[in-house]
């Protein structure tokens, strides 16, 4: 299979797609609509887990697992909830095949295996979470409860996009019950400020944190908050959502708790998910027309020898100098890969690498033993050098902070001209259509003005930033006054 | 609640889910035969995994994963799979619910969203891993893939027992692809070996390693390997089981590939697994009447200090004098609790950290802060001492790898009692009935015996053990003749 991807200039979205196949990221599958994260893909994503589970349990969460289905009466009980997904939920009615007497060798399903009350699997987990509450919750004592679970959810999906749309998906869903408002509300920021966090230090993805429009509020919720990326096509993506639920759901499960006064309150929800779309996200923040780019907190392989031999012999001489290296770098935790195959040249394996977005390069052959060089190559940059041996590892860790370093700053660089302030509605589907990125103008606050504009551009509110500055301004399509500036864009 | 559990000698079952509820390990859900796994049980789960993780990995293997749908079509490519699994699968119909008209608030599946082929809900992977195999295996340079997924499966149950049998449950499964038959061998052989590593070093419970006979074979396999551990009331458990697969998915699928000589082969297989039923494996091995036991290798909390203080001023006194403790053992990676919850009593937490199966219980009081010491508790013996504040760090980690050997030791000692050697059918009966555990005897190898027994005893083989000694014999049942002896239980 050629390695060559479409340049993102000729074709954005197949470039994307490209790099997930090639870069062995994720595949199609025989189920419409879902895809196989393939093993490089799982171990990207195993490290945004583990990062994200500590930062959970630094916060004071634990992990537990809930139900796959939903049964339909616990589905409908939070009625926006349930209109908000029922369009797209897998429901499960039988419980068992049989062989199909017309069909030799077939299976039907079975029609006395009916279910008496259908399954849905669960598109998010609110209502069997919240249903779940009701037996833990009697006191003040019993909360909160900080609760959070990593797992498999489905939205059904006719268009795929893998990473960004599938039908079904990993994530982790923190489901939290307070015994009052103001904790609930500082336990959504909190999360939300944990996600920002992760965006910005391990995936090197600068993010606009903000508060969602009524239109944009997940299906429930009170008040939903986001982290906001934009990508390198002026399109956004919404990265991270943590949602104040108020007492919605204390309300459709009849939760409540005895307070110190011994006086019977509905309980306060939060709860906030991120997934495995942030893949899709990583990609297309970093990633260039040679392949992946990955920030080496969160690469597979941080550090990839090539060693260059004629044969055996020198093989073995460059892993046996090589040694004391990879013992150094080990020690410090690196994640190393030194690549012997014997049926693949050192070229084919430099561009293997490229696309797989390995932060940096070493490559060795005998004129290098007799230097006491190798050659340096990092990822971001596409740079080469060649390094003395001496005192290599310390340089290697330094290296990985700067090259993260670097993809943030340049992803900050190109997301700062990607924020255009307009004033009028003319400029506004101007910049739009030229030029894409965050629209920053005046609205006024209005969910008809929000739906007149995305009827006419298909641009959406994607978020009101949370450090929007006071200002006094006209709304650009309505004319009304607006108080500040609200962020517009085209999105994933 | 009262935290009283049934005596075990009283109701063996009563007393495994009373521990199961009251140690906060799990619940039962709305949904029939699915279970919650709550915070505590799941921290045990995220330790047994995170274990078993590090040695899959260390064996080579590496994690993706694959779509929690299989189509119907797929589902039934391999027929004794298929028909292994078809009588308990969940299945997915339609993709869609609407507003019921006939009864307002409430949803029904949407007539017109009928899937064109219907989903089933895995209940385990090999068709839809093998089906996505094909894409990637064409040469003998694409294997071996060693791949593992966790991930939730759904077999249909109608009864349900937490942790040990439910419709849901969380597992691992590797599905290896090899060139040649003695590769997976050699694969299938491995793992089982890596499982009886795990329940022995971590789990503190004794195996026997064995290979199934046909009749207990996996649906689709040519054999199946497992361990089978013995329970206290002296049923057997099945805790892990690895599957030689030989052709069977690589000829239903048509996954092949082209050797060194260039000539089409069809790929051999294997398949292996461990589930959450491993946590009811646990509780049953080590736990007593005043709740579960656990091996100090896989106890979230290792160890757990509850200070005893009349007022705030002794609190903090105890505090300031335990901290040097604290950092220590959180510098020895010990897993620690400091329990100053003030709406509990000293004695209920004594009670509480029992009933969880905490290894090491520290209470200190203002007495012995004059006098330098601490209380001790460990929970297997159920002893206590007063031991010198001076080295206790060191003699704490001393004290948990005690602990874990004295587990195994003791479980290892019980389940040698439970073999018995029996030469007729009759002490057979008489020693199921009377005794239980596993029954060491002679058997014709034919599965017309082992059916008989089956049907008029309700034991079943268990395994041939690994380690069968050669030994001239005759079958209890038949009478025919027999090279040596398998081993029948009762089993969960």
């Amino acid at each position: 299979m050629s390695k060559a991807i479409t340049p993102r200039e000729q074709d954005y979205s197949q470039w994307y797609i490209d790099i997930v196949l090639k870069a062995g990221l994720a595949d199609y599958s025989a189920v419409k609509g879902c895809m196989v994260i393939k093993p490089y893909g799982y171990a990207l994503w195993e490290n945004m887990r583990d990062a994200l589970d500590k930062m959970f349990k630094e916060t004071g969460h634990v992990n537990a697992y809930f139900p796959l289905f939903v049964p339909k009466s616990l589905f409908e009980a939070e009625e926006k909830n349930a209109e908000g997904f029922a369009k797209e939920c897998a429901v499960v009615t039988h419980y068992r095949l049989k062989t199909d007497p017309n069909n030799k060798g077939k299976l039907m399903v079975d029609p006395d295996a009916k279910l008496e009350e259908e399954l849905v699997v669960r598109p998010t987990s609110e209502a069997i979470i919240w249903n779940t509450y009701k037996g833990w919750i009697q006191s003040y004592r019993d909360l909160p409860i900080l609760v959070n679970q990593w797992a498999n959810v489905v939205r059904w999906e006719m268009r795929t996009r893998l990473f960004l749309r599938t039908a079904e998906f990993l994530w982790q869903e923190g489901h939290t019950a307070h015994a009052t408002k103001q904790e609930a509300l500082e336990e959504t920021v909190k999360m939300l400020h944990v996600y920002g966090e992760f965006a910005e230090n391990f995936m090197a993805m600068p993010v606009i944190k903000g508060v969602k429009s009524a239109n944009e509020r997940f299906a429930g919720a009170e008040d939903t908050y986001c982290i906001e990326a934009m990508m390198q096509d002026g399109k956004a993506l919404q990265a991270g959502t943590s949602h104040f639920l108020g007492q919605n759901f204390a309300k459709a499960f009849n939760v409540t708790y005895l307070d110190k006064n011994n006086k019977q309150e509905f309980v306060w929800a939060t709860s906030w998910g991120v997934s495995t779309r942030l893949i899709g996200a990583l990609i297309m923040t970093h990633s260039d027309n040679e392949g992946l780019v990955l920030p080496p907190k969160l690469a597979p392989i941080q550090v990839v020898i090539v060693p260059i031999a004629k044969n055996e012999e020198q093989l073995a001489a460059v892993r046996a100098r090589m040694q004391p290296l990879m013992d150094e770098l080990k020690a410090k935790n690196i994640r190393l890969k030194f690549d012997d195959a014997d049926n693949r040249t050192p070229g084919w394996k430099f561009a293997e690498y490229e696309m797989k977005g390995v932060p940096v390069r070493i490559a060795v052959g005998p004129r290098d033993l007799e230097n006491n060089t190798v050659e340096l190559a990092r990822r971001d940059e596409r740079t080469k050098e060649v390094k003395s041996m001496d005192g290599l590892a310390a340089g290697i860790e330094q290296l990985l902070v700067e090259i993260q370093e670097n993809l943030y700053k340049r992803s900050i660089q190109l997301r700062e001209t990607m924020i255009t302030p307009v004033d009028t509605y003319e400029d506004f589907k101007k910049v739009l259509s030229e030029k894409g990125g965050f629209i920053s103008a005046h609205w006024d606050g209005t969910s008809e003005t929000e739906e007149a504009i995305k009827t006419e551009t298909k641009a959406t509110i994607r978020c009101i930033p949370l450090d929007q500055v006071a200002e006094d301004g006209l709304c650009i399509y309505s004319g009304k006054p607006s108080k500040g500036r609200v962020l517009f864009a085209m999105a994933y």
